[in-house]
């Protein structure tokens, strides 16, 4: 079986040396600020996420043999973005824990969650607006909007269980994967490949995108104990309508929707509800289902990064691919 | 005396055709996006501002008789900035009223307010990719960051009486100031005059929205009905530390000081405690220490203005400084 951790840490050790130069701009860009910036975005930075996107725009400037520094910056801008929306996300998801560990919102609260995500959000800009590229800034701004208009989306269809697979991906491919899309085109574009290289890293990083946040989905209904670090249950407690609910709503029978209906719709929950859920996704092999078109995201995205010239940045981008869909964290 | 309407008029004349032409463009932008998205940009954008941030820029272009069109999406871009940092603002503060209509988190709710913010916040930095003047995103991307730091820097020292009128002039420069400077700044930077009068144009408008804020704080312990469709008290309620306080609390005696420090910093207020303030306020004739000071900085935006040639904009520039300190609303 594929190893998931040592594939990341194959991933990490290539992009290493210029996540520390990122390190190092992201501590300058932060340094004489306020000390509560300082310890929010210290706290949010180093909980260990997985830094998925700033190693894909390393990756895909390096996958193209680009030997400058403004990838250094650009990658430091993606982190910024992400951060600030996850500074964000939890405070709109009222969420407790990320990664194992108290939100920001939670060990702060709202009011500076607030506040420190749109610095950051800011600071992205500002070390945009030193790289000087407008196409870089186009890309990364647009990226910008879409992701918040996702987000309204998503927050305008919670608790629909007529929510389509349509329209779930359309939430998805906004609030996740268009980040990861302009993260993989910036490196295309810091690299100054043509035009179709540049569209295809976008393609590649949207559908490695869409594949990634399925997974998340489905990882939030794994059983306790089996995935590290997460909040498991999460959406389903908010009755937020992701892809397992979306399939398994129109396979359920009669009793099985009204209890939907019930926990989903008007979020009447009670504390063995959550084993059902389980059990009724189970029932139909839901997981497997989702994993399958997980599987179909990252192989339109094998078809695009098959585009780039061989070489171990490639094999590497590939294994991101499949550790996307077959992490348990 | 300085009629406080007839000047805002004025002024709005002026700049009423780029204005028109300006919510065009913002109209354009939010069609097609999420009704959520459209339903509260209308909401804080058509309830009654003065509009003042986007029509400095549009007049900071024109008195230098700039003929082009790139100063109506970049007011735009001011005003979706300035509004995006309303709606966090409004959520930051727990507001319930805005120029005397419900705020958007009251009448929809805080995640809405959040994520459009951001949506219009990002929409703000698309305008500037379009435009493509790596000055003007300069400017407004560290403007951006200048007010999320001055709020977190607020924020941090809220109900701390030991403020110094320093630390709340740079409070106020950085919340307040900094986007009327940057607003002022954008429009000589399309008008294309030198470095010189860019950065008059700057401290022009630096000195006014500190003379600005300063009003906005006096006009929060206006007797009610003094003034319209403000939400008197505010400021007081929740201990915001603010320019009347920090003077009348150094000279305070020591039962007035026990008074501060219950009401503000301890946030314990019975009902008459807002009236006991004013009449400790008035004994010390605070209001007009405050507006000497108001007076000050307009006096010093009067000085910058003086660089620029003579015609009927600089004369409604000088009117907009008269109209800062003497307005009631």
């Amino acid at each position: 079986m594929f190893n998931q951790r040592s594939a990341l840490v194959n991933i990490r050790k290539l992009a290493q040396d210029d996540l520390s130069s990122m390190d190092l701009v992201i501590q300058s860009r932060l340094q004489g600020k306020e000390q509560l910036v300082q310890d929010i975005t210290c706290h949010i930075i180093n909980s260990g996420g997985k830094r998925l996107r700033p190693i894909l725009s390393i990756l895909s400037s390096k996958l193209f043999d680009y030997q400058g520094s403004r990838h250094i910056n650009l990658s430091a801008a993606v982190e910024f973005i992400h951060t600030a929306t996850l500074l964000h996300d939890d405070v709109v998801d009222r969420s407790n824990l990320r990664r194992g560990r108290p939100t920001a919102n939670k060990n702060w609260d709202n009011k500076s969650s607030i506040l420190v995500g749109d610095f950051l959000f800011s600071q992205s800009f500002v070390l945009m607006a030193e790289d000087g590229e407008p196409e870089v800034l186009k890309i990364l701004s647009k990226a910008a909007t879409i992701i918040a208009e996702g987000e309204v989306k998503q927050l305008s269809s919670i608790a629909n269980l007529e929510l389509t697979i349509d329209n779930y991906l359309q939430i998805i491919s906004a609030k996740t994967a268009e980040l990861f899309a302009a993260a993989c085109q910036v490196g295309a574009i810091v690299a100054n490949v043509d035009q179709r290289l540049r569209l295809a890293m976008y393609n590649f990083g949207l559908n490695l995108g869409i594949a990634f946040q399925i997974m998340d989905d489905i990882l939030d209904y794994m059983a306790e104990g089996v995935v590290l670090g997460k909040n498991i249950g999460d959406d389903f407690q908010e009755g937020k309508v992701t892809l397992p609910i979306i399939i398994v709503y129109g396979l359920s029978d009669h009793n099985e929707r009204n209890f939907w209906d019930r926990v989903m719709s008007c979020k009447i929950q009670k504390k063995e509800d959550f084993n059902m859920a389980l059990d009724i996704l189970n029932k139909y092999h839901i997981m497997e289902q989702c994993l399958d078109m997980a599987k179909d995201f990252t192989n339109k995205a094998k078809q695009y990064i098959a585009m780039a010239p061989d070489n171990k940045i490639k094999s590497a981008l590939i294994d991101v691919l499949d550790f996307s869909i077959e992490r348990q964290f």
